[in-house]
Order: C-alpha cells, then structure tokens, then sequence
C-alpha cells in the first residue's frame, strides 16, 4: 500500500466523531490533515524501500539491534502497528498451554495484516466507571469491555476503550484486557481485534486540537509535525467472529497480553523521554545563547542539572538494553527493573525540566509575535529588531526559539506531550510498584545483613528464631 | 464611563497587530472580543456602584482592609490601573527631594486619569537583548528604552517594552526603568506616562490565543473568562510632552518605580497563587471522587501534599499581611521577606502541584470528549454513559470536571498560566535573591553563635580578631 | 525545690539501667551528669524567681501570650512537664461527661505535683509488636500497655513505653493512651501517674551517648549542652492507687490524652523546628564568610534556599498562633492546619537544609582538628595558621564554627536532634493525614467549582443527579 | 610484608597528635587499633595469596575486568594505594612530554612501593585560606602548599593537605596539586612523595572518634569495622630529594594529577554510593518486615523510592564501564559523564534515602537499649520482650537491626559516611560542573533544532547570520 491507497483506505464508512459533528472522510477531514500525511508518508517510504520497513518490523535479537531501532524514527501509528503486532506474538506463546488456537489465530491474523499492510492501534484502558470497584460491581455493568453474548460463529462485545491514540486513522484494534481478572469475571477477559468500520463502533475524537486552526505552522513547530489525536471508541454490541478472539473466559491469561505490551510500549517511551531530555538540555543551552544567558552562574546550574538527568535516564536506558532479557522466540526486551526506574524518573522530573527550560527562556516563551508578524511589512522589521540579541543572534532566530520551547511545553500541544510521558505506559505509581516489585530485594536484603557483619544470611532466621 | 463608552473609547487610531494583520478596531475584533466584555463589564459595574469602586481604588490601611481588598476579584485591567497608580504615588513620594516637580505632576496625572475614568497598563520589561551586557554596550543601543531626543516641551523616546498584559485594550502605558542605572545611563532612567494611540506606538499582540477559535467554551472554562491578551509594545520615536514626564536622567532614582510596582505586582501575584493552590487541592479533591480513587492510599497521600503546600503559602501570606509595613502617606505594604518566599515556593511548586493534579485526573485530562459530543443525537448518551463513574457521579459532570483539569494545566491557557506564575513579579533568581537580601541575617548570625553557648556576639569579632 | 533539693530527690531507688549496667545514683552518675546540672539550675533559677516560673507554667490566652512563652528557653524536662500538665488539664475537661470523678483526680494531682514542684514525662508510645496488627491480636499482649489486673484500691499495669525523653531523671510518668481504642480494648485504654522509682518500673536508657566520654565539650558544643537521653521504660505489674487512674476501660475517650498531648508537642516541637532552621542559615553564612565564600554565586543560592525555607516556616508558625483555637478554659492553642503543615516541611526539608549547610561548609566539618590540638604546644600554632582564613579569620574562630556545625548535624547529637524532629509528634504521615483531615476541603472544592463558573455549589449536586 | 611487620613499620618516629595528645605509636595505639587491624588482615591475606594482591593491583582492560574489580573489597588504604600508583602512571603519560624524567622518576617510584609493599595516601586538598582568592594573593602565601627553597637536590615545600584519609597509619603520602595554577603560581604546582616520618610532618588526626570509646562494637557495627580516621597533614618546610618529585613549576600540568586522581576516586566512589543505595534498600526492607509495615501503603511507597534511585545510580553505573574510555597504556577508565551524574545524584538524594530509612524504622534507631541491655540478668528478659514484634521476629534480631539504622545514619560514623559521599571526588558543585562541561552538548543542540524541524544544523547559524 501506498500512502495515495492509505488516504483511499480510510473511507470506508467508519463513523468517527470529532467536537460533536459527524466526520465525513476521515483521510480528507481537516481536523487529521496534519497526521494523514506523516502516516500517508511512510507508507510510500516503505513502499519504495521494503528492506526499511523490514528493518522496522524485525524485532531486534542482540543489544546492537536494540540500539539500532531505537534509532528509527517512524510515524506513531506505524509504530503502534508494530508494538502490536509484537504484542501479539508474545503473548500468543505465552497463552499456547491453555488456548492452543489462539497461537495459530495470532499468525494467521499478524500474517494478514502484514500482507495487506494495515496499521494497527492497542485499545486497553477501559471506562473504568468507579476505580474502587471490580468490574462486576459497578453501577454500570459495561465499564468495563466484556462479552454480552456468545454465539457459534463468535463474540459479541460491549464497552468503551479510553486515550487510543489515531484511533480514527488505523484499520485494525487490538482489544485486550486493561487488568488481571479473577475466577469470576470471565465476560470481561476478552482479547480480539475489531476493524475501524465494523457495525458498532463509534470512535469520537479530539482532533488535531493541538495546533490552533489558522495558525502560522512556524508559531507551533512540534504541534504542526507531532500531533497525534486521541479517540474514545465506543463497542456497542459488535460482533467479533471466532477467528479473531485470542482470548474469551481464560481469566488467568487476561493480565498476558497487557504485559506484554506494557514491556513494548514503556520501553519505547523511555527512548521517547530520553530523547525528549537531551532535546530540552540542548533547547535550554540554545535559548541561554540567544538570550545571552549561558555564562550567568545560576543559568549554568539549571542546565547543568537537566545535563545530569538526562544522563542518568540515558545511562538507565542503556542499562536496560546492556541487561535484556531474551523472550520465547530469541527477542530480546529491555530489563525491567531498569526500564521501569527510567520511566519513573523521566515522568516525575519532567515538570522540573519545564520549570528550568521556561526558567531560561523567561517571558516570551510565551508572548513572542508570530512569525507572520515578522513579516508584516508595516511593523515587521521593528520586531525582528527588538527580539534580536546581537548582530550574531538575529531577531527572527530568537523569536523560533521561543516557539519551540512554547510548542515544547507550554501548548495545548506541549500538556498533551506531558501527560502522554506521565500516563503512558502506567502513571507514576505504576512504574513505583512494577520497580519495587522486580528489584532484587533478597540481594539488597543479602547485601544490607553482609554489610553490618553478618556473612551468613541464614544468620538471620538463627537470630530471628532463637 | 460605563461599558458601552469603554468599548467605544478602543476606537482611538492605535496601532494593533496580531498574528501579522492589523487590527481595525480592538473594540470589535474578534481577539479581543472576550477580554473586552469582561473589562466592560467591570465599568459598568462600578458605574452604577461607584462605592465598589472607590473599595477597590483605596489602598488598605490595616491589616482588616488588606484582607479585605485581597478578597476582591476584578478584571484584570481594572487591577492593572490600580497597580500602576499605586506604584506612582509611591514612587512620587520617594523621588521628591531629587526631582520636586515629579509629585505634582504625578498627582496631577492621577487626578486626570480617575476623572477620565482610564485604564493604565505597566510598561517595565524591556528587550533588553544581550542580557549580559549593561545597555549602553548593547549592538543596538535601543535594546533597553532611551531618550533619543530632548526638546523644551518634551521628550522623544525609542525602544520596545515586553509581556504587558492587556496593552492593546488599556488607555494608558506607564513606561518606567526595568532596573537600576548607573552615572553614564542617564538617557535610559526615563518614567512617562504615553496613550495607546500617540503616534509612535504600536503594539503587537498575541491576542486571545488560549481558546481555541470555535471551540465550545465549556471546554475551556479558564480561557474563555480569564485570557490576558500579552502586547509587545514598540515606542518609536514617541513624542512625551514634559507633564508626563516623571523622570528623566536621574539615575540614582531610576529603580525606584521599579522597586514600588514589584511590591504591588508580587503581593497581588501571592494573593493569586494562593488561591491557584487552593483551588488545584479542591479540583485534585474533586476529580478523585468523581473517579473513585478519593480511598486509595497514594491518591491520599497527593492530595495532602497539595494541601500542605497551600496551607505553607496561605499562612505565609497571613503573615507578610500580619507583618506589613506602613508607607509614606500611612498606606500598608506586605512584608517584602515573607511574600518574596511564598512567592519563590508558589512558584517552584506550582509544577507539583500541576503533576499530582494530573496523576490523579488521568488521561481523560488530554482525551475527554468535547461537550458538544456529549450533545450529539447519534453517539452523545453513550458518551455520557462511558464517561460516568457510578449512579452519583454523572458522565457530563465528570468529563466537565476534566475539561477544567486541562484547561487549569495542559492546554494554552494553563501553559500561560503557568508561566504567569513563574515569571511575574521577576523570576525565581529574582524572589531567591529578594528574600535573602531581605531576610534578617543579623538576626540568624546572632541565634546561631547563641545557640552554641556564645552568648555574647561580640565574642565573635573577640576570637576572630585574637 | 531548688537545685541541691532536686539531685538528692533522684536518689530515690528508681531502677535504672545504662549500657548494661545498673545506675546507682542517676544524680550523682556521669552518665546523666550535664543533663542533671541543667535541670538542676533551672531548679535554682525558679526558686530564686518564681514569677519566672509562674510565667512559665502558666498557659497563654492571647497571641502575644503566646509569641512570649514561645520565646522562653528552659530545660527539656521541665517543658515536658508544662506539656504533661496541660495535657492532663485539657484532657481532663473533655472525659468530664463520661468520667467525672477524672475532672477532680487530675485537679488534685496537678495541684500536688505543683506544690511539690515534681517533673513528669509523657510515656505514651507502646512497644506495638507487630505493628500491623490491633492490641489484643499481637503475640504478645504486653505489645501495648495494659491493665492486668484490677483491685478495689488500684490497677496493675503492665507493658512497656518507649523514647520517653529525660524519663530516667524525672520523678512522675504520664502514662497515657498511644491511640484510639476500639470497644473491645477495654484494658489498653488506661491512663495513669506512676512515680518513677514505683515498684515494677524498670528505666533502660540510652544515657549521654551523644557527646563522646571525654571529648573537650568545646568540640562538641550541642552535645555537651543539649543532650536528652532517651528511656525505654518498663512496667513490669505495677500497681497504680485509684486516685492517680484517669482513664480504665472508657475507650471511647482513649485518643483524648494524646490528641490534647498532640496539640502541645507539635506546635512546640514547630517552634524549636523554626528556631533550627533560622540558626542553620545563619550558621551557614557564617561558615561560608569564615571560608570566604560568601559572594560564589551556587553558595549565596544555597543560603537563599534555606532562608526561603526558613521563613516558610516563620510565616506558618506566625499564622498558627494569629488563628490559634480558645479551649475549654480560655487556654489558646495553635492551629492545627498550620501546625502541622509547617511540621511537616519542617521535618521534610530538615534533610535539605542539612545538606546545604555541610555542603557549604566543606570536609572539614568532619575533619576540623580538635581545641585540644589548637593548644598544644608543639603542633597548636601551625595547626591554627592553617584553620585560618584570612587575617580577618582567625583559625581557632573558624574551627570552633566546624564543630558547631559537625555537631548540629553529622555527629551523634545531631543525628539525634533529626530525628526527634523527623518523629517527634508523630511521623511525616501522621503530619500528612492530620493536615489533609483538618484542611478546609469544602471551602477548597467550592473554590474550585466557582474558578471555573460554577457560581453556585449546588450546580454540582445538580449536575451529578440528572 | 605480613601484618606483623606492617604493625611494626608504623613505629617509625612519625609525629601523630589526636586530641592534643601527641601519640607514642601509632601502631598500638587505641585510638587507631580498628584501622590498624583491618588493614593488618589484608596484608596476611595478600601475604598468603600474592594472586589475590595483583588480581586487586592491576587496573583492568576490558568491561568484564572492571566489573570483577569493583566487586572486591579491600580495606580502605589498599585502595588508596592502589588508586594513589593509577594515579602516578596515568597523569606520568600526560606529563612526559613537558617533563621528560618524570615518568621514569614515577616507575622507579612505583617499582619501589611495590617492592616495598607500601602503604601511600593521596594528599591533595589544601588549606586554602580565604577561597574567593588565589594562592598568591592568601594573606599568608602558604595556605596553598608550595615550594620554598629549591636546592640542587631537591625541594622544600609547605603548606597543609587536609582531609587525609588513613594518613596516620600509611607510609607514604603522594602530594599533589589541589587545581589548575596559572603562569604565576609555580611554586604552587608541585608534585612530590614523601614519607610519613620525613622530618616537618605532622598529622593531627581526628582518630577513631566514629564508635564511642568503651561501647559495644555490637552496637556500632559500621563504625567498629569501617572507621576511617581523617589527617590534617602539616608539611613545615620538609625537604625532598628529586628523585621524589614529579612536578615542580610546570603549572601547565597542574591539573594533571588531580584530574587523573579525580577520575579514579569518583568512579570508586560512585561504586561505593550504589553499594550503598542497595544496602539502604535492603536494610528499609527488612526493618519494615521486623516493625511488621512491608504491607502499608506508605512504606511501600517510600521503598519504592528508595529502589528507584538505587536502579538509576546502578544503571548509570553500568553505563559508565559500558562507555569506558582507554586510557594510555590500554587500562580502562570509567566515561566521565556518566560517572559525575551518578556522583551527583546519588549525594543528592543521599538525604532522602537516609530520611526514608528513619522514618520507616521510627524512633528506636535512636532510643534502642544496648546490646549488653539484653544481656544484663535483671532486665534483659523484658527488653527483649519488648522490642520484639512477633513470634517469629525476635527482640534480640530486630535491636541489632535498629543498631545499623543507627550506625549507618544517625551515628557520628553515619555524618562522616554522609560527609564522604558529599564530598568525596569534590562536591555537589563540582560534580555538576564536570557533567555540564563533559555533556555532548553539541549534540543535545543539534537534536533540539531537528526536533522542530531544522533538519541541517546550519540552518541555525544562516538564520543568526542573516
């Protein structure tokens, strides 16, 4: 498929909502132009050089690969399709003992896929309805996804899935569980894909409310290329045929397929976090330059702090690769404990690299013209003569940077980058617990008894038990 | 002046521009048109209750009347104006002795401004462009304002003023030095007072872009009552005839205004930061009840961080109020020590507070459906069904819930917000540095050797100097 | 009682225990020598002043009562016993409807313990076992407190208390209630007086061991005046006559002693906690002028740090007794949000001032040679030659500061005083959770619903019931 | 050298004072006789096992080898010994061109240590005097070390080094410049050995001052086994023959030495804190299971913590030997980067590892009884009664425990643990402004301009230039 047969591929009658009104043709729409066409670009890259989606599509087997596609970039809905497809697969070998089927289902689904070159979004987290209670004891039955009937030729399902981003963009859902499930929730173990156009399914959108309508593409230069909308999709009452269910009642294997992806997806954002680190280490030297700041004393502290931070989830991130773990199938996925300490580090100290980088930038961050005002020819060379610093940092130079660091953080665009790092892949308390829980405590335990004397650890129960 | 003629007094000729057109007349353009309704309204009211009006003009004289002035919300023109008057009758006071015709013209000018009932904006920060360099050795000499020419009944000013909330919609701009001045920058000590409409002027401003253009304003219920337009404000060649003239070449006083509207600008921005911080505990409250997360430990143990932080800063504003300091003229300003601090805190906080509100929200915070959806005849009651929590807590109740959320943090309005708080009344350094001057080290030097048994300070200097 | 009077009174057959080894007479041991020389003269000082002492013991009933006896130094014990007095008063008013014969009984008591002029400890922490678990399900029912045994003339208690301050040189124990109890914890809701050398009560005590057995007390300037040793004291079957029981079995009243001891503990310990932190700055500027540092940039930052915190504190202290809470009895007692809330970043930021200060001060707060060696006469002048800073800064000065500063924080003293700060009045979470339940949430929640137009609060319950 | 012999050689006339007093031999002496054996037992085991002596001595060339040598534990004057030649023989490369003789003076010098079985210290930090001036503008001119006689032998220096670790009980003393001297200095840039008993030296030691004279080791178990007293080391015009000078008046190579020793002692040091960080993990773990806690909310939370900044200094770690650089010589040393951010965080957050550590073991980390307490025949039944938790948590085991919390934080062993993390390899300052200078900022700015879309870096230097 080229990009031309992806615009094409998208009407086809799904119904997508955006800001209460009915969206058309979703690949024409205004409100994904911006993301239609990144998608729309890496179809015809790939289509005019298949070794680059292989080598995209290929999970890595040794710490060299693993450095190497971490280095790609790719449009995100590729690369949803991939971490879904790896999802998958994953979890296919894993659930083989108790569902054999559903390992053939996988391949022969992944397979499809691949040879009709589709995109793939990951439907997780449900409505949820009230946090504190299991799903059966909601006021609302459905608040969570689950099967409402069962017939020979497959499932019927009901629910909602929450922040799927480019949802309305994709041709296929991958339906999972959001959450271990006990003995007796079995309606609510269900793992299936669905197609964006299949009879009930509503998918309402925010649109590409990041990048204000009518605005100069210069004024927001991260909105402009990196938008990713998010839907809410809506399954009321679609019918799943057997085929495509990988999972239905085995409420032990319900957590398997969400484990697997959360391995996928929190890998992939400590790269995204790391990356967006040494982004804003540099932005915050360059505005430093430009404002004539970078030798002033406390300037230099507040980068050389976000220097330090991005080098420990850099180091934490290549720890994570250094010590990976080989799958089912020779995979290799980034450690745990490293990735999940990265990721909580990033989430938690991002608010700190917005405060130095806006900190440096000072004011205009916010009230800096936009470049069509640079352009004005009444006012225009006035504002450039005001934001310039010296004749080596020109006026129109300064004012981009500005932008940069208020697309970075300050726009609807930046809050929406931030709270995709804070929520992605599980919050802040996520990554606490799943780090507490696969540190090696017995070694820590071991090490804190050897270091006050005690060389034998079994000293400890002797001691305990006497 | 009541609303109707404020909205028609906007249409004086001035030069406004925004997004790189200029404005026809602020009074009717769309990018004013909500800032505008809302200072209109304040005319009006205090039109018809001109007691309000006087309550609000009148600086308190005891600690009663601080609390009760704090306690009033106006637009923030009107705010502005109050702020700008105050810091020139204080200034006028101060600079008596070295310039006497400054205090009757300053009062001649605060008569005529609140027989014409106008409105004044602070015009402080300048371009300042390497900010390394004191102006006089700047590639452009204009990069701080200057008096470029000087005639017997006036002066001509150069230069450009930044980040002047509602410049294009105020009558006035009180144009002052943004810091000290040494012997040999005489022309860069310059206080006037110039119209929005004297030839010279033009203000390029970014308009109300915090609310997206067709958005439903219930989903931006910050933006849409609370956005401050921010005017880059270029004097070129500006003609001030010498009434208006408050200060000019006398450098050892031109901190002066600076110094009385940063203790007028830091008060009223601690009065808004502490109700900014009760307000996020209350949402923070809010959203995990509406979510069923308000039982769960961690979510507990947020909410009382944030609660902490706001019961610091509430109690160190009792105190700077508690602890203020008597003017000349008897008019009372809070303790420069404690609001300095509170300040620093509010504003080093503030991105804690914003993350613990967003951990607890969710990703709903970014996703939550428009209103308008909410309405759709098609998909609207399953949105609504989705997106409650339980028989109490209603879907449209919830999704408003989170529309406040990101509206207070992640989208334009909240990163302005933000950086609002951060920048106002100088910076971090800035407060950081106050508040140690300020701080009674004397006292703490004394408290330490005494706590150590050295009774006597003069010990100190007794062993220092054996 | 004076000074002689109180040394001979510890003379008494108490049983107390140091390092192993059984005290003979705690008046007369080195092991208690400083702290008993401090008592002792605020014994003489007392006697020769009772108006002193009247001033002292008598509870404040207005704000500037308050600020006075706030700022009143006496030793340790004889502000317990203040604290243990008013507890039992403030108390004794609240159990009056369920246990009137408690309202005389205390009165009595009080009266007598004043006409004796006895000091008392507050012995309220249980030992607790394992603390996940209530009384009565522990391994050990001893693990709290508890009447073992009731007789028409008294009880028998049995149990331990632990971190009872200056228990080993007192003459009366508070014992009290460590929490709420539930109705079937009849026996654990005990609170009584027990005179310290009463059969049965075993006292096992830290001792001095915070100044190091003959070190020059001018290396340890802290420890050799401030030291409190700690007890761990045992009732072993003691038996307690009727007149000194105040509480056996009412266990809805069992919390009232240490909520009415919470109240006196926490905003003394926030006063000393307030007085820290003023007395860590100043020491940290004079340590940073005696290096010569004062005027390096990420030095004077650290000190505006620790100033800003300082007067967070101040301020919040200010603020608990400008809205202190009139008792029963016209007694004020502090706020209890503000209380704590300064507690709480009080104890939290102790760690970062700390830091700051051995930062700014450099190795040799651990290294610094000792007087000693200052005076020696082979080593002593090159020795100081190279303590030196400048002429200005003798090296005998700015060592005597390297040990004030290595003793008010890394040696065992100032380990100590962390941690009575970080536990003192319960813990950081005991802090959180008072706070958070004490804190306006309603008036807080209607500030966030009417910050984004919803004027009226009932709009809410309006909104959630549709 | 056997341990006897080392014991032996340290009655070599040395002047050692402690306390004023001047000590006989060091060798016997109480106040060194934990060192003394401690490092007595690694010579009868490198005695014994000479393998075991040059597995430690060689400095490894492959990642594997300096995983293997981190994890040996030597005692700390071995180590400095090692680290002291790593030194001498990196920084002897650097130095050759401009001092030819050096590096054969150097592996004479090294060859004789080791034939010798030596024992060397690093003495590098000097007075400093007033530190906001350089060494020639000190009121008194030997507050840096310098030379003050050349003669055809060899040189006089004088001065002071401070914060010598073990150089009361080491033989050798490598004396080095503390920084870069400018063309000036050349006095102050000196490089020389001298031994420990050459007339002129003195050391003021602070000896074993950590653990408490007379008390239980059990008690103290850190500071009875890991004591490491401090020098001040006096050089009052010592004479030193050539052939023991490496550097004198090439102030270009001033900082050769120090920077060669920087790189080793910080990456030992960041060894150290990881070690440590797990052990703090460990040690919280199981004083929580010992309070019976590791299920509340809370605690978890505050471990969880804890093991995050453990995962991210260890991550760090890793990466700095994965990043190794090859030195001359081919030995490895650990990339610069990646170890000063791990320096830095890891004292930075030290406060708040320590402060989760107290909070979760509560009080009796300062107040519990001796371990001769549950000893004593009257009493120790009942302490031990007491302070256990459980069945199956002894009384005995969970004192001992509350001994290391102590010892390891609280005690005055735990403030010079604190100390030496903070300032060991420099300070928090210092650390930060390496990472800043070391940061590939090139790269972050080239990353940060193609984030918004510059894809050719020169892009931003045509726009400055236009």
């Amino acid at each position: 498929m080229d990009g031309k047969a992806y615009i094409a591929s998208l009407d086809d009658g799904r119904r997508v909502y955006v800001g209460g009104r009915r969206v058309g043709n979703v690949g024409t729409d205004p409100a994904f132009a911006g993301m239609v066409a990144k998608i729309a670009a890496t179809y015809d890259h790939f289509h005019h050089d298949p070794r680059a989606r292989d080598a995209f599509m290929t999970p890595p087997t040794d710490a060299e690969g693993m450095r190497a596609q971490a280095a790609l970039h790719v449009d995100g809905l590729s690369h949803a399709t991939y971490t879904s497809l790896m999802t998958l697969l994953t979890a296919a070998d894993r659930i083989a003992a108790a569902r054999p089927q559903a390992r053939e289902a996988v391949a022969a689904y992944v397979a499809e896929v691949r040879a009709k070159d589709l995109r793939v979004v990951e439907c997780i987290t449900d409505a949820k309805g009230d946090r504190s209670r299991p799903p059966a004891l909601q006021d609302d039955r459905d608040a969570y996804l689950r099967v409402v009937a069962r017939r020979p030729d497959g499932i019927v399902i009901r629910g909602a899935k929450l922040h799927i981003s480019l949802a309305a963009v994709a041709h296929e859902m991958m339906v999972i569980p959001t959450k271990a499930m006990k003995a007796d929730e079995g309606d609510y173990a269900v793992a299936c894909m669905v197609p964006a156009n299949a009879p009930g399914v509503s998918i309402v959108d925010v649109g590409n409310g990041e990048a204000p309508a009518g605005a100069d593409p210069r004024d927001f230069p991260y909105a402009s290329r990196d938008s990713n909308s998010q839907g809410f999709v809506i399954f009321h009452d679609v019918f799943v045929p057997n085929e495509r269910v990988f999972l239905d009642g085995e409420t032990k294997l319900a957590a398997t397929f969400a484990h697997a992806l959360g391995l996928w997806v929190r890998a992939s954002s400590m790269i995204h976090i790391c990356d967006s680190y040494d982004v804003m280490v540099g932005l915050a030297q360059l505005i430093a330059e430009a404002n004539g700041l970078e030798r002033i004393e406390h300037i230099k502290s507040k980068i050389a702090e976000m220097a330090i931070n991005a080098t420990l989830l850099r180091g934490t991130l290549e720890a994570s690769m250094a010590h990976a773990t080989r799958l089912e199938g020779g995979v290799l996925a980034p450690d745990e404990v490293f990735t999940n300490a990265g990721k909580y580090h990033g989430a938690a100290q991002y608010g700190t690299m917005v405060r130095h980088l806006l900190d440096i930038a000072g004011g205009s961050a916010i009230t800096a013209p936009s470049v069509r005002d640079l352009e004005n020819p009444e006012v225009g060379e006035l504002v450039r003569k005001y934001m310039g610093t010296k004749q080596s940092v020109d006026g129109a130079y300064r004012t981009q940077l500005f932008h940069a660091v208020h697309d970075l953080t300050t726009s609807a665009h930046g809050g929406a980058r931030y709270v995709g790092i804070l929520q992605g892949g599980g919050g802040l308390h996520t990554q606490a617990v799943v780090t507490r829980g696969r540190y090696d405590m017995a070694r820590a335990k071991r090490m804190a008894l050897e270091s006050f004397g005690w060389k034998d650890p079994s000293e400890e129960s002797a001691l305990a038990a006497e």
